[in-house]
């Protein structure tokens, strides 16, 4: 019997329960499912970062945590996890994200705020370019930023990709490195933000970047909200240098009430429902992965300890 | 030497002179391109049908009349008219017509509205179901239907199409003739309107093609206005079963003032911008049809005047 520990706010269990006890008997495992263990017989955390359980010293038989999140940054540095840590990778977190990120360009480079805000009844006939002739860059090519720069490829957006580390990528022009950052934000009218959050990456969008990417430009944040450096983006989108920011993460959130993002007529704030793990999908991969643990094969979405995501 | 008529409002010209002229001379074709020739002398027209040109009897030598547009009705019943027409297919067209589509479905899709206009300062978390769990229809399976269908279902939607006469297409579930019409609108939550205006598509959406839709549905028409009986929309948006309509065409165009659409909480006007012909493209195509001609290829987008599309 495998004891797999349920660590998240009680509130999730009620929705997880099912779906994770049926994923795991599609999968053949004979575990029981649960918030109450006696942690010396956990061999399996399904974990929420948010969760009470910080320390992970008691739990010495246990052989991996399995993060209910894409983002690990809040679990990744605790000094108590010495055992493997896989991020959730499942269809319905890609899936999600492409869509938001795709509706938002698509939003964006179409200029639809005037129609959805200004029917005043002024027939004003204005073309956008097509999507050939727009450039689009995505900062970060992991799993989810692959995954929209090639929906907005296929849609026929002029895609740029940039990563740390160089990656060359089919049909995607890619950048990599502190050069090549300047030398994507210098031809991106829509920067797409899906970095993960690091030391590295915190304010990469600061006021020396933003005055590199071109008058009048779009940023897209469904990344994290420590990626921008608040302030310097609020004082270009009021001086005119960035024309909009479409942003679903922030360093707190809920955004608090009296936060100048809410209300600026530049910023669209939206309440970080980019990518939401969905239940199903989730307790699908999350039972995968412990039946490939069981059967001595890697991890899907194991953490890089040293990279930090 | 070739003499091509360009028959469109003296304003087009300008801005087709020169491009024309250098597809004409990439087509290797000898040709002759103006507003003024003697109609005994024109070998080509092109053809805008917003022209002065009604008459087309005193055009004795010419070959083919080559649209402008990619909507023929308001030329294909012209008595005048007794050789080729082609409408008008070029990939601008296309494309500007698969990223408006694709935008506004998304739009739909997540629910942008109510973050575009209500930046209230109240963090909502409410996620929309994935692509895959949303249903759009696609009434017309032509150039333009087709690019949008197979653009939707990159997107993972639930995507289904449906053409006035049987019509397989990979990957894509299709329905034809009446009864397909009512299967394929009882399951659409999202409808797009890529018919040409006929007399048999005139006023398809009508108050009781609207009540097999399903609650809330939303209809996109980037079609033809004519496509719609304003009325019985008007009142399906008003008694609640319509949740949205997006429309790009108008009975009348533009949009007069005081009409109700102008306004409706419920609807967004947008002024015919869909899409359009991009003079770059559009003119490699006419050069590239005009080749084929002499050389005696079939026409591209030839219109089937017993089908009057």
């Amino acid at each position: 019997m495998i004891n797999i520990l349920f660590a998240a706010k009680s509130e999730r269990w009620d929705s997880y329960k099912d779906a994770l006890n049926s994923a795991l008997q599609a999968e053949a495992l004979e575990a029981e499912v649960g918030q109450n263990f006696d942690p010396t017989e956990v061999d399996y955390i399904i974990y929420a970062p948010n969760s009470d359980l910080q320390d992970f010293a008691p739990y010495i038989r246990a052989k991996a945590v399995l993060n209910l999140w894409a983002g690990v940054e809040h679990v990744v540095h605790n000094p108590s996890l010495q055992i493997p840590l896989a991020r959730m990778v499942e269809r319905g977190l890609t899936e999600g994200m492409v869509e938001w990120v795709t509706g938002h360009v698509l939003r964006h480079h179409l200029g639809m705020d005037a129609q959805i805000t200004g029917q005043t009844g002024d027939w004003v006939v204005d073309y956008p370019p097509l999507a050939r002739d727009r450039r689009v860059g995505v900062l970060g090519l992991g799993e989810l930023g692959l995954a929209c720069a090639y929906a907005l490829s296929g849609l026929r957006f002029d895609v740029a990709g940039w990563s740390r580390s160089a990656k060359q990528v089919d049909d995607i022009e890619t950048y990599s490195g502190k050069d090549g950052l300047a030398d994507i934000l210098f031809r991106s009218d829509i920067l797409v933000l899906l970095l993960p959050q690091t030391p590295e990456t915190e304010n990469v969008i600061n006021e020396r970047t933003l005055g590199q990417l071109p008058e009048g430009a779009v940023i897209i944040n469904p990344g994290r909200g420590g990626l921008i450096d608040d302030d310097a983006l609020l004082a270009a989108l009021d001086n005119g240098h960035i024309g909009h920011a479409t942003l679903d993460v922030f360093r707190t959130e809920p955004l608090p009430k009296d936060h100048p993002y809410w209300g600026h007529p530049k910023v669209t704030v939206t309440p970080h429902i980019a990518s939401a793990t969905r239940v199903a999908t989730s307790c699908v991969s999350l039972a995968e992965n412990i039946r490939r643990m069981e059967d001595g094969q890697p991890l899907i979405g194991l953490v890089d300890r040293s990279r930090a995501y």
